[in-house]
C-alpha cells in the first residue's frame, strides 16, 4: 500500500536551464567543526535570481573527491556548480588542482595574477609575499579569473562540458562579495533568469499537519482556477511552535516553458488563507514574528518590556536581535529567582507561596508588575518549567505561563510545550511574542500584512 | 606548473569500513530557508565513534533525486548513509518512498507501527489521529524500524547492496535521540569501531592563526615523542570570539592499523598547551563556557546576576540554557533603554550624560548597581553598540564595554568586535562569561579542568 505521490521527471533526463549544485570543500565541514553557512547563503542568492539549487554537496580536501563531484554534476547536465573553499595557501587547499583534473586541463601560473597578488601583500604591509601564497596565482588552463578585491584568493570559472564551474574562496565575506558581484550577474545573463514568485504565510500554534489540512481545500480549488496556479508549488517550514506555508509560482523542476503562477495570482489566495489559518496566522512574507512585533510597536509608539523567568532573557534577546529594536524595546527584568520576582517585579510573596512560581496569578502579577516598575506600555511575562528537572505530575516540564499586561488589562495563556530545555525556552519566547502581537492587533496597531 | 600535491587513493577503489555519507532531505535546505544543523550534529557523532564522513549531500523533496543519491552511495561502496528528513505527514514528505525505490522494494504499512502511532496521538491528547499521519506507519519492505519515543515519525534501516541506509526524522531533537540511541550502536557493532581519542582545548580571545602559532612548537615536539603522537590529527573550530583546538588520536583517513595516540598520550600535552594558551584558555573538554561558569559558581555557592544593554537578555539566556542554572543564576535587569539603567540599576544620570551609555563608567556602574539591586555575589554588565546603526568615529559598531562586580571590586574590559549585529551580540555575551570565569578563577573556585 504505497502512499500516493506524484512521480516526478528525472533530473538527468530533462535538465532545465538554471539548475545548480553547490559544492563546499573542507575537512572541517565533514568533521562537524563548523556549520556550512556558505551553502545557505548561496542557496538564498540563487533563489533570488530564479536559479534552482537541486543539490548541495560537502566534500573533504581531497583532489579525487572534489573532482568526482564535479564530473558527476557535468555528466548529469547540471548547468552550474558554485564551489566554495580550498583556494588558500596551505597544503590542504586543493580545489584549483581538483577542478583542473575534472576539466582535464593543466594548472598554469598566471603572470598578471601573480603581480596582483604581490601588490596585495605589499598593500597588506608585507615586505615579501610568503612563498606558500604563490600557488594562489595558479589557475586551470583557460579559466576566467574572478576578482577578489578583499582577499588574496581570486576565484575563477571554467567549463566542464556544458557545466559552468565557479570556484570561490571559503572565507564568508569574500565569497559573498564575489558571488553578488561576479557570479550572479554571469548566471542571470547566461540563462536569462527571472525571479520565481513566492509567498509565505506565517503561523504560530498549529502543527504542520493541522496547517496542511486547513489549507488543503484552498490549494485544490486554486489549482483549478488558472494554468499558473495549477503548477504552483506548496511546501512547509516548521520550527516549533511555528509553521510557514510557502507557495511558489512554479515547482522548480517544472518544464522550462511551464507558465507558473504570477505574484498576483498567489496574492489572490490571501483572504482564503488568512481565514483558514486563524487564529495562528500573524503575517505574510519573509519578516519574522519579532521583526513584525518590533515594527508594529515602534510605528505605534508602544513601548515594550519583558519579565522573564524560565527563558532567562531569551525573549529580550529575540526582540533585541531586530535592528532598531530600541525604538520600542525598553528592557526588563529577568526574575529567574523568586526573590527578583518579588523585589523588582512586585509579585506578592503570598501569591508565590499560594500558587507556586509557575501559575496564572504569578504570570499575571509579573506582567502587571513589569509595567508598574518601568512605566512601559506593555509588559510580557513568562514563567515556566524548562526542564529537564523541576516537573511535577500537575505541572510537567514544558508547562509555561505567559501573560501580557498594559498595567490594567492582562491577557494570559498556559502553554504545554513538548521538547527539551532549549525547545521549551525558544518556543516560550515565540509564544510570548505572539501574545504581544495579538494585543497589538486588538489595539488596532498591527495587522497581517505582506512584508518583504 | 601544477602545484605538488599528494595523489590520494580513489574512494571508489578502496572503500574502508566506516565510511559514511550524510544525506539531508528538504526543499527548505536547498532554498536556504534553514541551516543544515543536522549534518553538523551527525558529522560530530560519527567522528566520535570513529566513523568517517566523506560526503554530505542535501537534496530536495523529490523521489528521484533522493533515490539517485542513495544509489550513488551504494554503487561507490559507501558503508552507510544517514538520512535526515522527509518522514513527516505532508505530501512533500517522500523519503520513505524514495528509499524504497532506491532499494527496489515496495512500501508496506506496518500494523504494529500504526498501533503505536495511534497510541501516541491519544497520548498527545487527540481524539483521532489526523488522516495524513497514517503514512507514518509505512516502511520499505524488510526495513528494521527505529523507535522514536518523542515524536510521531519512526525511523528505519534498510540495506541497498552493502550500504546500510538509516532514515531519521528531520526534527533535530528526534534525530539526535534516534542517532545516539539507535543508529550509532548499530554502526559500532557492525564495524567494530573504536572511539578515536580526542582532546579539546577551549580558548576565548585569541584568533585562529594566533592560536595555531602558539601551539606549533608543542605539536612538532609531540610528534617526535611517540609513534602514536606522530600520527595525531590537529584541527581547529572557530566561532568568534572562541577557538577550540582539537587533537585526535589519529587522522580519520589513516591506515586502519595506524597506531594513533592514546587518550593518556594526548592528555600528557595538557600542561604545555595550558601554558601556551594563557590567558585565553578556560577549559579542556566538550563543556562550553556557560556550562563551566554555571558549574563552578553553583559548586562554590556564588550567585550571579546580569545587567544587559546591547545584548538584550542574550547573556541571561546563555546562562539559563544550562540545565540546573538556577543553582547560581538569579536573574537580572535588561537595561536596553537608559531609563532602566537609572531606575533599576541605579546608574547615575550624570554618568550617562557625561560619558554616554557605552563607556567604562557606565559598564562599571551597571555591574555594581546590579549587585546592589539584587544582593547577588557577582553581577556582569554589558553595554555596547551592536549595530547596524548607532556607531560613531570614536565608538564604532562593535564597541562593547563589559564589567564584572562583586559590589566592591569591579573588573572591566573594552571589546572591539567585528561583525554583524548577531555576531556582536553573541560575542559580547561570550566575552562577558569569560570575565566572570576569570573572576571565579581569581576567587579560587574555578580552574581549567577536563570536563566531558
Amino acid at each position: 500500500m504505497p502512499p500516493k505521490s506524484p512521480v516526478l521527471p528525472r533530473t538527468k533526463a530533462a535538465p532545465s536551464s538554471g539548475q545548480v549544485w553547490l559544492v563546499t570543500v573542507g575537512d572541517e565541514l565533514l568533521a562537524g567543526d563548523i556549520h556550512d553557512t556558505n551553502s545557505t547563503f548561496l542557496a538564498q542568492q540563487c533563489r533570488a535570481i530564479g536559479a534552482t539549487v537541486i543539490r548541495t554537496v560537502s566534500v573533504r580536501d581531497r583532489i579525487d573527491e572534489i573532482a568526482e563531484v564535479l564530473r558527476e554534476a557535468a555528466s548529469r547536465g547540471v548547468c552550474a556548480c558554485l564551489v566554495s573553499g580550498g583556494l588558500g595557501p596551505t597544503t590542504d587547499d586543493l580545489t584549483t588542482e581538483a577542478i583542473a583534473v575534472a576539466a582535464g586541463v593543466e594548472v598554469r601560473r598566471d603572470a598578471a595574477a601573480l603581480e596582483r597578488l604581490e601588490a596585495k601583500f605589499r598593500a597588506f604591509g608585507y615586505d615579501n609575499m610568503p612563498l606558500s601564497n604563490i600557488k594562489q596565482a595558479d589557475f586551470p588552463q583557460g579559466a576566467e579569473i574572478l576578482a577578489n578585491p578583499i582577499g588574496s584568493a581570486e576565484g575563477f570559472m571554467v567549463r566542464i562540458d556544458g557545466c559552468r564551474v565557479f570556484s570561490m574562496p571559503g572565507v564568508p565575506r569574500e565569497l559573498r562579495k564575489m558571488t553578488t558581484e561576479q557570479v550572479l550577474p554571469r548566471l542571470v545573463e547566461a540563462w536569462a533568469l527571472r525571479e520565481v514568485p513566492r509567498r509565505i504565510y506565517r503561523v504560530l500554534g498549529h502543527g504542520e499537519s493541522a496547517v496542511a489540512q486547513r489549507i488543503e481545500g484552498i490549494v485544490a480549488s486554486a489549482r483549478t482556477q488558472s494554468p499558473g496556479l495549477a503548477t504552483m508549488f506548496v511546501h512547509y517550514r516548521a520550527a516549533t511552535p511555528q509553521v510557514s506555508i510557502i507557495l511558489e509560482g512554479v515547482a522548480a523542476d517544472s518544464e522550462p516553458d511551464a507558465k507558473g503562477a504570477t505574484a498576483d495570482e498567489l496574492a489572490s489566495l490571501d483572504a482564503a488563507m488568512i481565514d483558514a489559518l486563524q487564529p495562528g496566522i500573524y503575517g505574510i512574507g519573509e519578516a519574522d514574528l519579532a521583526t513584525r512585533v518590533v515594527g508594529a510597536a515602534s510605528a505605534a509608539g508602544v513601548s515594550l518590556v519583558v519579565a522573564e523567568s524560565c527563558t532567562g532573557g531569551g525573549l529580550g534577546a529575540a526582540l533585541s536581535a531586530v535592528p532598531g529594536a530600541s525604538a520600542c524595546f525598553v528592557g526588563g527584568v529577568v526574575g529567574y529567582n523568586n526573590r527578583i520576582k518579588v523585589e523588582l517585579l512586585g509579585v506578592p510573596q503570598s501569591v508565590l507561596d499560594e500558587h507556586g512560581a509557575v501559575s496564572e496569578p504569578v504570570a499575571r502579577a509579573m506582567a502587571k508588575g513589569g509595567c508598574v516598575a518601568t512605566g512601559a506600555d506593555l509588559c510580557v511575562a513568562i514563567t515556566g518549567i524548562a526542564g529537564p528537572g523541576g516537573g511535577t505530575p500537575e505541572k510537567p516540564v514544558g508547562t509555561v505561563d505567559v501573560a501580557v499586561s498594559d498595567g490594567s488589562e492582562t491577557t494570559y495563556k498556559r502553554l504545554k510545550i513538548r521538547g527539551d530545555r532549549a525547545t521549551v525556552q525558544r518556543a516560550s519566547a515565540q509564544w510570548a511574542l505572539k501574545l504581544v502581537w495579538d494585543r497589538l492587533v486588538a489595539k488596532g496597531v498591527a495587522s497581517i500584512v505582506s512584508l518583504p
